[in-house]
């Protein structure tokens, strides 16, 4: 497997006009000390939301911040904020950042080049010029991935006024430990989780920058992705209910196996996107069967389906279209079924000068770039509903993510940072 | 849930020739007093293989053997032998029991029935002959289930000269305890080991009775399942290998996905065995997905099959396609395959003669019964290796076994016991 190493990350040559706006040694031992915490054996990292790891990450950013002279603050959820106060303290702010949690044994890039990139951005807007018109605002959300509570975007929902405060009780990770208890441990507060909201008046814009965990970008060799529209995830999850019995004393035809059920739902789901539109997709990689013995027919099985389209109504057919077939194969195998939609989001715009001043940006330093829409969820996703925002991708290297095999490559992640920062500066002094 | 109580199993109705033949009271307060003996909180027991549970099972045991009038012994490892020794000393023995151990919160029935059967057919016979021809030896047999150490049908085994005593050693319970160290605390001697083993040339045929597990006898409403051989598991791990890649951002077309390939394998095992013999089965009862995310393809899918036949060559033909299956899906997706024998346990016959010696004596009193292989081992698939051995099966309600909702009516344990005392009888008078 091919992994990220910093021997390997510095060696790509850089070129010169890159190096000399933004330090690319500096870059690349950020990543590769975040890369350092809840590493895997297998060089991925495991970072859950409310863990040591994740407190770790969180405190050597907090620090980077303090020395790039940020006031910090975090919140009762544990998003954490570095401010610098702009000129005109009664113009609105623009926020920029990302998410340092992971997937389990995922890549070391995905959330947080989005918030090296930030800082960067922000530590040479302070070299050029100091402060701008306006104050920015740097945000590292909680809890992006929700791998360990099965929640998500958990940070920039909670700073956008969407969750409310009984989720926290009910999320169990696999443990049965409650979010609430979770987030306890590590010293936040959640009865204090309505003070969270960030009071969106006083947002100008949102800019993430993050790894397009896509093909496209390295397959047309552009540097830059301007993204047009986020395809909002509905995740589903479907139970099937058969009968517990004995692997070897029930017949083939005496069944009722939760599992082949799944199976066959599973191969079907597989055919749907495309019967409906080439950018739909819908995917079950999580899956659990109950009791999940050799010797046992499964009596459960539990799957959630990944469904996204960055049009409401075509992820909305695709989604009628798998509980058909769940129901049509339930009702051939004699199974019991249930649905519970665990998150559903709406695709979200990005607006159109948001786009151009990223545009802008790029034609700045030469650097070719294509509008995509982006099939992956993103806080800039949540923060869009309500506030104008914007997400600039970079190139991944054959489209991997969540997995230890992530990487882009240094200069691809100083271009990102150099757009970034002018967008920061072009909307900032705005 | 719906669990065994010694009232409701008392108040069926048993029909008068079977309580004349056998006492019902007696045969339901024995299994009520060994159900006794490390119940669980649901009602169901748990009595590992030497702990204090199991010790108190065999002592109550042994005092009924004892009283009995049978010469009790027990060997070095704690199989239990109640020895009516025969006319014709000069004869080979006819050994019958089962095993008093059971699963984790398992059911009052398995294994205990059918060494309660035993006992009371011999106190039958006793009653009605005196002695038989040929000496009887019952036998409880230590650790079948193997719950504790992941053993498994140790008493038997090491009976028939199968274990060495390094297993012993080298197997530990949940808590580092060595199997050896928790027979010397209950008072055992595994370095006597080799003396354990059975002479098989003493042994003219072994008989045991055990709850069916399965639903054929109940569906089909027979009282008695003459067992025509014991189907041998074999357990493939089969690990299919692609590339984990996020479900947003990459389209259908370019996947290599192998939970959808694992459930592709799983529809297609389903139909093989129908394919190939009616008695086959083949189960996927265990599957793991990695990393196992909502919203991440799985770039790694292992499951285990579980193949059975009483016919080693239709289980090996079922293996085959199971096999080429895989390979055909594999090459198809773009996935690797990786195969891993975890278990082969060659089917054992049971011989014509015994089978004939049931029928007989469930025709005798009028019991209706059928044919029909065992999918589950037992201490007799070990026996039958090297001496002739009969399995004699009672049904099952709702083919419930391993769990507290186990229960087989007073009336078809009645049943089970005189089919074995004519059996018993029968051969033993020849």
């Amino acid at each position: 497997m091919n992994i990220f190493s910093l021997e390997a990350f510095k060696q790509t040559s850089i070129p010169k006009e890159l190096s000399t706006l933004i330090n690319p040694d500096v870059l690349a031992e950020r990543v590769d000390q975040l890369a350092s915490i809840g590493r895997t054996e297998d060089g991925g990292v495991t970072r859950f939301v409310y863990t040591d790891e994740e407190a770790e990450a969180k405190a050597l950013f907090r620090s980077w911040m303090e020395q790039a002279g940020l006031e910090v603050r975090e919140d009762a959820v544990g998003n954490m904020y570095g401010r610098l106060e702009g000129e005109n303290p009664s113009k609105s702010a623009v926020l920029t950042g990302s998410h340092l949690d992971s997937v389990p044994n995922g890549g070391v890039f995905d959330g947080v080049l989005g918030c090296i990139s930030s800082l960067m951005a922000i530590e040479a807007i302070v070299k050029e010029q100091g402060k701008l018109d306006r104050t920015l605002e740097l945000v590292v959300f909680v809890d992006e991935e929700g791998a360990r509570f099965g929640s998500g975007l958990y940070g920039s929902r909670t700073a956008m006024g969407e969750v409310d405060k009984e989720e926290m009780f009910q999320l169990r990770d696999e443990n049965g430990m409650s979010m609430a208890e979770a987030m306890k441990i590590q010293g936040y507060a959640p009865n204090k989780i309505k003070e969270c909201t960030y009071p969106k008046e006083d947002v100008c814009a949102f800019l993430e920058l993050h790894i397009e965990q896509g093909k496209q970008l390295e397959r047309n060799q552009h540097n830059i992705g301007v993204v047009n529209g986020i395809a909002g995830p509905c995740w589903l999850d479907i139970i099937f209910t058969g009968d517990t019995d004995h692997a070897g004393n029930t017949p083939m035809t005496m069944r009722h196996d939760a599992a082949a059920g799944a199976a066959e739902l599973i191969v079907s789901i597989e055919g749907i996107p495309r019967e409906i539109s080439s950018t739909a997709v819908a995917t079950v990689g999580k899956l659990q069967l109950y009791p999940n013995g050799a010797n046992v027919i499964a009596g459960k099985a539990e799957m959630t389906v990944d469904v996204r389209d960055i049009d409401e109504s075509v992820r909305d057919d695709v989604l009628h279209k798998v509980k058909e077939e769940a129901e049509r194969i339930a009702k051939k195998r004699g199974l019991q079924t249930e649905y519970h939609t665990q998150l559903q989001i709406a695709p979200v715009p990005v607006p159109k000068w948001i786009q151009t001043s990223i545009k802008k940006g790029a034609d700045k330093h030469q650097l070719s770039y294509q509008s995509l829409p982006s099939g992956a969820s993103h806080d800039a996703m949540i923060l869009g509903k309500y506030v104008p925002s914007g997400l600039i991708f970079v190139p991944s290297r054959d489209g991997k993510s969540h997995t230890p095999e992530e990487l882009t490559s240094l200069a691809d992640c100083l271009r990102g940072v150099i757009v970034l920062k002018e967008v920061l500066m072009d909307i900032g002094n705005s």
